[in-house]
Order: structure tokens, then sequence, then C-alpha cells
């Protein structure tokens, strides 16, 4: 098997856990966040500064690769590691999410999706079978099924069909994957806000036997709370010696609430597209550094954080960065944001491996909690 | 004095001399390139990105600070250097460039030039004294008299007022210079493409006995033979034991034409201006990495560069993100362009000391003429 989860250990006063993932490209220590990098680049990041930082893998987009620059162009290249200069784990997503946000552009049939290209219009066609071919040719360490990530709100007939569908096209995935040696596919729990399909989800899903599973439908535009309620009810389903992976969740404040409930991997384009727009996370709430009140604080982003950003740069001058549009300005807050994400994660983990993880999730998630929205994940 | 040259050795054949100048914030070996960092960033480079490419002194321009973020707060912060993390040598222009190019924005009495800001519109008065005031807040090691960039074409009648103007104000300067210890005020020869002009200019600059000399009034759209026969007839007028800099010049073989002819010290923004359009500076012309010849080319940027960007990333890679508007490929492709300089300059240097300029010039300025267009400098 391509990918196989190893535990470490498990709260006993919650659902959380560290492990390590086993996978062609190394090991990761979960539970991980992994920085997303769309088109086979992280934004603004590079490699060595991934690294530097801790990124243990990182996830990419089938859909835009697809479209750019192919993924028969990558897979001359050598695959996705090799083009893109990143030796670490890789997980790319089906496409799936992407192209069922298309709205006007796509077609729905049992068959697959059809949808026109958000670039130049050209018709496309992804079905399981060659969203398989397309990942098999990225060769990412982990691949996800071609599921329908059932929008928020959904009936619950709606919500039933898509995720029967979901199953049948896993099926289908599991089928056409081709290179189970070195590629983990990975199942998706659909289901919507229901409960009861949640449960059905699962039962068809799990009984595929799958390195591992995903909890996905969730983080489209429903409250936090929803949410949260789902993964109580579907994690506790989900098998203790398999990953479990909570697609496009990526705020300081859901990462904690996820581990909390048993959750081992998230991902999110939210720390570095905030960062593009000028907003810092840290320990004490976001910081808009385009604000004017950081025209002259000469202190660094989170007074909490050692990164390389926060050892070596003032708000007023990442401020004077932003404003004047200047690239560095959108890096150093990116890799700031990155830092403390996965700063957070490996506090977290050591926690559990502590045995004080309900502890520090305590004293942790109110101070996050202050002051936070809820921004728009996945790219 | 601030800044002093020291001279190690001059090519028995040509002009060019190896030598070292001294600054408050270390040595600098000259012949040298200078990146541009105009907003107090070298665009989409990081300081410690700009140490390994071997910097040792960059360029930043008076009249963008002044704007954004303002002098005032660069002191505030400590100074420039501080203020973007940068602890080796500064060089700062005059801001004469800038204000001079607004066109029908500018107005030029004795007094100095009344501007509008190319921002927001708001008026501004630069004076030998402001610019002055604004370079010693700045806190570079380096910084430059308020000038006239005499356009090109000029009457002889225009030129010589100009350069006259440009004599009385520095003398201006030299009376507004605060800072002496710390900051070295360089002073620049006028007169156009006209060489009794230059004479006069020279003679009138050089009297003023300030610690280095810069050849201004070049690279501003006149043929490439006009700016050498204006180097030949000026450069040796200039003083052997003073640092000699030839501004707003920087591709590749105008780098070595001006070593040739006795200059120590080139500034452009062209290695970082061509990056973000996806254009490499390589040891076999230009390669516009953008093209689609280039889509499967597996190959680094430059076979003859060991470089981070071309030991780690393919031309099809940097196409990808080029294409995709991706900022690791502007950032790539200006570390690599900046690099490219600088060891081309490491290499000049490296021959005069081991007396073999002649050659190496010989070798190198036939290899790089082929297939040049000649580019904008400035910022
Ligand atoms: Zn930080
Ligand atoms: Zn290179």
């Amino acid at each position: 098997m391509a990918v196989t989860y190893e535990l470490l250990k498990e709260c006993p006063e919650t659902g959380a856990r560290a492990g390590i993932l086993h996978t062609p490209h190394g090991q990761i220590e979960t539970p991980i966040f992994m920085p997303v990098g769309t088109l086979a680049t992280v934004k603004t990041m590079d490699p060595r500064d991934l690294k530097e930082i801790g990124s243990q893998i990182i996830l990419s987009n089938t859909y835009h690769l697809y479209l750019r620059p192919g993924h028969e162009l990558v897979k001359e290249a050598g695959g996705l590691h090799s083009f893109m200069n990143w030796d670490r784990p890789i997980l790319t997503d089906s496409g799936g999410f992407q192209v069922f946000s298309l709205g006007d552009l796509r077609k729905i049939t049992e068959e697959g999706v059809q949808f026109k290209s958000h670039i130049d219009g050209s018709k496309h066609l992804f079905t399981p079978e060659r969203v398989m071919e397309i990942q098999n040719a990225l060769g990412s360490d982990i691949i996800m099924a071609f599921d329908e990530c059932t929008p928020y709100p959904a009936t619950h007939e709606y919500a039933k069909q898509s995720l029967e569908r979901t199953t049948r096209w896993l099926k289908r995935c599991k089928e056409a994957h081709k290179n189970t040696e070195k590629q983990a596919l990975f199942g998706i729990i659909q289901g919507g806000m229901y409960l009861d399909l949640r449960t059905q989800s699962a039962e068809e899903i799990l009984a595929l036997d799958l390195p591992g599973y995903a909890v996905g439908g969730l983080s489209v535009g429903e409250p936090k709370d929803e949410m949260y309620k789902v993964l109580e009810h579907t994690v506790p389903m989900m098998p203790k010696n398999k990953p479990r992976y909570l697609m496009g969740v990526g705020s300081d404040d859901a990462l904690l609430e996820g581990v909390y409930r048993g959750i081992d991997m998230f991902d999110c384009v939210l720390p570095t597209r905030i960062a593009r727009n000028g907003t810092a996370m840290t320990s004490h709430g976001r910081v808009v550094v385009r604000n004017a009140s950081y025209s002259k604080d000469f202190t660094s982003l989170d007074h909490n954080c050692d990164c390389y950003v926060c050892k070596n740069y003032t708000r007023a001058y990442l401020r004077h960065l932003i404003k004047c549009n200047e690239i560095l300005g959108f890096k150093l807050i990116s890799y700031h944001n990155l830092y403390y994400l996965l700063n957070l994660m490996r506090n977290v983990r050591q926690s559990i491996l502590d045995g004080t993880f309900a502890q520090f999730y305590k004293e942790n998630i109110n101070k996050i909690n202050e002051g936070m929205g809820r921004e728009k994940c996945r790219s």
C-alpha cells in the first residue's frame, strides 16, 4: 500500500490523535496542515521556503494543472514532484470541487461532468476514469476520488442522490486507478448536513477499504456549528488505522476544532490568499497590515512568532510593501501565515503526545475566536 | 570621509580597474553592479536572496521613497538599512532623473524642481537642500547630488545651461549635506553628448573634491556608440583615487564596455524589470521564457549558470509560472538575472586581477552582442 497510517497517541479527553503517515516521498507527522499549491506553486513560496517553515506535504489542484500546463506535460517532466522541485509528499484533489463550482459552465451526468474552462471556454469532460488518469500522470502520493461536493444548502433528496453518485464514482475511481503501489486513493464521505446521509455515505465509502478517507462537503458556506456536528457524527465511524482528512479547512480555530474531533489532515488557500490582501494570521487575531494604524508600528507581525519574517521585519515595513503592491510584501506575509498554521499544528501535535491537548485546546480556542470571521478556503 | 576607494589593479591594455570601496556598511569589491530597490525592496527579492547571489550594495530611489513611505518614517524606523532589513551598503539616487522625467508634471527653476506626484498629483518641491535633507534622513552610505539629467537629444545651448545649473546645485548640495562622516556625496558630470561640455562639467564638478563621481546623462536614448564616446572622453579626466559610477546602465554588454573604459559602478532596473515580463539574461542571449518553444524544454535557463534557479528549475516550469502570472516565476527569473550580472562582474573583476581582462572582454563581448536590444534602465 502506498500510504499507511501509524497511530502514536490518542487524547484521553477528546478525539485528538497524533500519528505518522508513511508515503513514498517520506513521513508526515499528523495532525498536519497542507499548504495549497494550486498551479504547482504555493503562491509566492519557493520550495525551500516551504521546507524552512516545516511543510511536510503540500496540496495541488488537478483541475488547474489539467488546464495549465496539462498533466501530459507534467508527466513528461517526470511528474509533479520533479516539475515543481518538491521532493516531499504531494496530495492532489480530484478537481470535483472546482468543476462543480463552475455553475453554468458545467453539466453533471452519470458519466461525469462536462465543463468549460474558466480560462478560454474550451470544453472538457471529467469522469472518474479521466480524473484517475490525470492524477496518475501527476504522480502525487495521495490522490482524491472524483466526488460531488454537495452544495449548501441542499435538500435531503439532492444530498442523497449526490452521495450515492459519489459512491458509484468512487468504485469507478478504484477500478481505474493504475498506480496503487506509489499513489494512495482516498475516498470522500459526502451527505451534506444530514446525519443519516453521512452514515449512509460513510458505510458505502468505508466498505471499499481504501488507504485513507476524507470528510468532504464541509466548509461550503454552512455555519461552523453545523460542520462540527457533522464531524462529531462522522469521524467516530471512520477506522482508527487510516488517516482522516477534512477538506478545505484552514482557519486556526477550525484546525483546533477539527483535531479535537479526530481529524488528521487539513488544507486551505486561506493563509496565502489573505496574505496577498495584506492580512496576517497571528496569535492575537488577524492583523490587516494595510491599516493606517500600523504605519509607524515598528514591532513584528506577531510577537509570539519566531519565524524569519517576525524576526526581521516590522509591520510598518510590511504595510509599506503591501501599499505599494510589492511582491516581497505578499511573500513575507504568506510566509508568516503558513508558518503560523504549521507551527500551531506542531504545538497541537506535541500537546497530544504530551497528553495535554485538552488543556492546550482550552487555552487557545477562546483567544483565537476573538475577532474571527470565516473565509473561503478553496482555489 | 565616509567612503574611500582603494585601487588594486589596472588593466595594462584597457581602462579597466579593480578596487575596493570602503563604506560605513562594509567593503564593496569593484567593478560592481548594483541591483535597484526602488521602494526599499529589490522587486521580488528578499535581502537574504540578495546576499546569496552576492549583492554587495543596492541602490534605492529618493523620489519614490520620499513619496512612499516618506523619508521621515524611514528615519523613524532607524534609517533605510534598518527599515528594509539590509545591513550592507546602500546608494540612493537624488530623484533628479525621476522628477525630470515627469514631463508636464514638473517645472524647473533655479531654486529647484516643482512637481506633481505621479501617484496622487500632490505638489512638491525638490531643491538641492531638500534632496540632501531627504537622503540624510534615509541614511544611505552614498548619496547622489541633485542634478539635471540632460535629455537626449538636446541643443548645445540647453546642455550647457543644464550642466552649469547642475554645478551650482552641486555646490548647494555640498553645503547642505549634514552627515559627511557617514554618508558620501557623489557629484554627477553632465554635458549631454557634447565633448567640450563634458570637459567643462568635469572640471567644475571635480573641483569640488568629493568622495566619488558619476557620469550622468547617459543611457537616455542615445546610440550606444555615443555613450562610449562620451565615456572615452570623460573617464580619463576623473581622478584615479575616487570611484566612478555610470548611472542607469545594466545590460551585460554595456557593463563590459563600461568597465573597459574605466567605470567601477553600475545600476539598472533592467534585470528585474524584464524578469517580470518573463525574459532571462543568459550567457547565450535573452531567453523569452513565455515563448511556446520552451513549453517542453526541461533544461535550465542558462546551462553556463550555477545559480539556485538554474540548478533547480527548468524552462518549462518557469514558462508555466510566467504564463500563469505566478509570483514565484517573477522571483526566480529576477534571481537568475541578478545573479547573472553579479556573476559576470565577479568574473570581470577576477580577470582584471589576473591581468587577463582584455582577453576576457574579447571572448565575451561578441557572444553577448548577438541578438541584443537596448532597454530602459531607470525606475
Ligand atoms: Zn511570524
Ligand atoms: Zn541561473
